[in-house]
């Protein structure tokens, strides 16, 4: 039982490419939104919403959003960085089913936020977490789930018609995929590696590194 | 398979009352560090970093400057509000197995972070990301997992000797537990109460519920 759970959570891939577009079934999708729901939050204020996007149309005007924010992106490198970059695809918003915005609303349970008097972000922190357990679910159910961050935050906030004060927190791609790759994007086309847990793990200290861990 | 992971994920608690302090075998705690070190990030940054406390005069410090929050927040609270919070327990801290601060290093990465251009705040969802897979791993191998957030992040980066510009996120308490409650704690002494999962859907922009989800 720990080994599936496990499985999963290792098998999780940001896709950007094996998106095949095929519908995602309503009980799948149901079950995919009540794990993410199902998440920790601050003084239980449940802060986030999802927003369902289908249409073509908002899709479409998204991605050209995101692809110019992508060359702005790419202007700031140095031309070696730009080539590597360059191989990379960053969003599938058209290719995948299903487009989730999932949001911050700050006032949500305001405003004595058991948890938040100290730490501002707390809630945005909470939303973040629903965000991983959609993730997973999705993985779960073999779908596949890719986080789109090359935008403003203004711009999509417009064109899902937040209401004032509520903010995007991500632009999810969900569907079924093709496949989940083993390697991540990023380390497969030699952006970066990823770090060994070891180099990340302290006692007692920052800076006292846990030889023992791996 | 599903079945299991669902599971894992439905059970998963914020525990504050229900820790044993019975120590956390070495292979398991690697198990659920290693989960936690699988998350998504930003660019592959990976920015978390996790610093593993067991030592009790730390633990005790910190301890005081949580009940000192406490304190604070109670004075904010109308009085039936406050009735309501002198019975909810908000932290686990000596009773718990280990403490775990979970940290964001913004350098690292820096400065051109795949996908951070945009939004300042993607390295900080990040960390969350990876704490949500530390907390449904723990649940997997039945250990409690309770996230304490009444504290200043400065007294926090100075209890465990933070860098300048690392900013602690989360003080995790971590360990086994006699149970998990089936009802959130918050929701059991009668704080507040979860909404349904068919408030927080929209379907293509906000405000145009999902009738259709539960």
């Amino acid at each position: 039982m720990t080994d599936a759970f496990y499985d999963v959570l290792m098998r999780r891939r940001d896709v950007r490419a094996e998106f095949t577009g095929a519908p995602i079934p309503g009980d799948v999708l149901n079950r995919v939104l009540t794990a993410a729901h199902a998440a920790p939050s601050v003084g239980l204020t449940q802060p986030w919403d999802f927003v369902l996007v289908s249409d073509h149309d908002t899709r479409s005007a998204f991605r050209e959003h995101v692809l110019a924010e992508r060359e702005v992106f790419a202007r700031s490198l140095a031309d070696e960085r730009n080539e590597t970059f360059a191989r990379i695809k960053i969003e599938g918003i058209l290719e995948s089913s299903l487009g989730i915005v999932v949001t911050y609303d700050p006032e949500r349970g305001s405003p004595a936020v058991l948890g938040r008097h100290a730490i501002a972000d707390a809630g945005l922190y909470s939303v973040c977490l629903a965000i991983q357990n959609l993730w997973l679910a999705a993985t779960a159910e073999d779908l596949g789930v890719g986080w789109v961050s090359f935008y403003r935050e203004e711009f999509l906030a417009r064109l899902v018609g937040l209401p004032e004060g509520v903010r995007p927190v991500a632009w999810l791609c969900v569907g079924p995929v093709t496949r989940l790759q083993e390697t991540p994007d990023l380390e497969r086309h030699g952006w970066r590696r990823r770090r060994p847990l070891s180099a990340a793990t302290h006692l007692e200290r920052f800076g006292e590194l846990n030889t023992a861990s791996r």
